[in-house]
């Protein structure tokens, strides 16, 4: 938390949607108002909206979620059990949930979708999804859903299908990676994996068209490099934070799509989960001057600790103004 | 070559056919008997069958391969540019290479294929090259193809279809590993790289019949731990030398196919490559008694260098009989 939160607005960023996968996880509105205090304590630049962790003790405590949403909470994430960091306590069958998903639709908090299949090949996990995302939205037509961070044309063309009510997010390097880039490449594993190139392709051609059902979502996975620099078990996760604005401006700069910058960056997402517009004047500029990725970001000089950011040691062809 | 070469008597194998891809490779017959007497200086119970690494040098010196097969030289290895260890110098194009290709079917060179396309995304590299290998064993239909260590369903059927002069190797780990196993586990990441559930099963399927164009390669890849223990760019390869019998024991006892062991493993490679009975009267004998897989096997103690080996850490049914 102390490495991360600092390098949000490092970033250029100003908002940003707190995910609940901690240890322990994030289970409950106090839960999520006293991450949030921690959280402002650390940089209190920053606007966080928060998430709670889907999980079956909120069943027994419905009436918990009424003022989630005065109370910060914007959102409530779901991680099928075992496929990402985090994610022991996950679901397993989400009819049991369905009480929640229908609290939640009444008193408007999102759903927030880790959309991959347990116990299933990764590069199948995130299609198998499918007929999930299908089910609840069918039965939960209201309910505002996000699939996080999607990686396959097929996840694109599903979240296309459905109504208004569902979106998804696509991080910067799902625009740059395939699988080919995560073997033997273990600053580049993170859940869902990269994919092939057909896929790749199609998540560049839905940010290319302005499709404002999909906006951006980071990954800020401050994985020590140690538990990186591996020959097995690597956790997954990439840490993007600290240069999340000139990472993005650099790959829209490459497919050609700087129009459509700000709206997946900054507007698309916060008016599908109802947001206010952002209430603080300041605007991040970003000037055409080269920089190199740093190869680490200290965490801790004590412990020398440091992490592994995405592109390490590569150039970005802007920068952010001071 | 000094700790891989104690180590194959070791792993209860008694002749090898030796890859080329060395650096600099393998490119002519000299080359092949000077190589081929350091590997007898270090260890002479073995029986050694060189290839050469296809190249253009030898399109002008054709008439060096008359006597190949007598200097013990039984195939040349074709490796595309770029996909694998020691492939820098691989093949763009194969129709440079046909006179090549004739002049080894008339001489009886068996011709292997690393069967990847370069340039193309990991998962679909084996899949893209099997037009290249019809279209060489059509032109060629007596020339003796080995498709080595195949990994997907495609390439499977390809070899099916394609007339008695083509075969396929199958490595031990290629039985048991899919892509999910590789991505952040850098020890499983070796070319091509292990493919789905779907291909896996083809893979096991066509070993549990007992087909006859199938049999075993191994991967004896030493790369010290060191450049596989990394956050980026780990080499592809996997250790299996030391412990081939007993793993592939192990794999043929959980596929529940042990009676197609021996053909596998000793007989139907040696008969489709024309090379004589073994004449040694050495027989390896592999007793129920388990073992655990060392953590690394050390290469040199002057310089602390190690190999990590597949299933580091893991338990194995079988041991080899002192």
């Amino acid at each position: 938390m102390e490495a991360v939160v600092p390098s949000i607005t490092q970033g250029g960023v100003g908002r940003v949607l707190v995910m609940p996968n901690l240890s322990p996880p994030i289970s409950n509105v106090e839960m999520a108002i006293a991450y949030r205090a921690e959280l402002m304590k650390l940089n209190s630049d920053c606007e966080y909206f928060m998430t709670l962790f889907l999980n079956s003790g909120l069943l027994n405590d419905l009436d918990s979620l009424n003022n989630a949403r005065q109370a910060g909470v914007v959102g409530i994430k779901s991680y099928p059990k075992g496929v990402t960091t985090g994610s022991d306590g996950g679901v397993e069958n989400y009819e049991i949930y369905y009480p929640i998903f229908s609290k939640m639709e009444q008193v408007g908090l999102s759903l927030h979708f880790h959309g991959e299949v347990p116990n299933t090949c990764v590069m199948q996990a995130e299609e198998k999804f499918r007929e999930n995302l299908f089910v609840i939205h069918a039965r939960f037509p209201k309910l505002k859903i996000v699939l996080e961070h999607v990686t396959t044309a097929a996840a694109i063309e599903a979240v296309k299908k459905c109504g208004p009510t569902v979106a998804a997010t696509i991080t910067v390097h799902h625009l740059d990676l395939t699988i080919s880039d995560v073997v033997g490449n273990n600053v580049n594993f993170c859940k869902p994996v990269a994919k092939l190139e057909s896929d790749r392709e199609a998540i560049r051609s839905v940010v290319k068209s302005g499709n404002s059902k999909f906006f951006l979502g980071s990954d800020s996975a401050p994985h020590p490099a140690k538990s990186k620099a591996t020959h097995c078990c690597a956790p997954a996760g990439i840490f993007t934070q600290p240069l999340i604005a000139p990472y993005l401006v650099d790959a829209f700069d490459r497919l050609g799509c700087l129009e459509h910058l700000e709206s997946f960056a900054c507007e698309t997402g916060a008016k599908f989960l109802g947001l206010p517009r952002r209430t603080s004047e300041k605007k991040i500029i970003l000037e055409k001057k080269p920089q190199i990725v740093p190869q680490k970001f200290l965490v801790s000089e004590a412990v020398d600790d440091y992490v592994i950011p995405y592109r390490a040691g590569q150039e970005l062809k802007y920068s952010l103004k001071a």
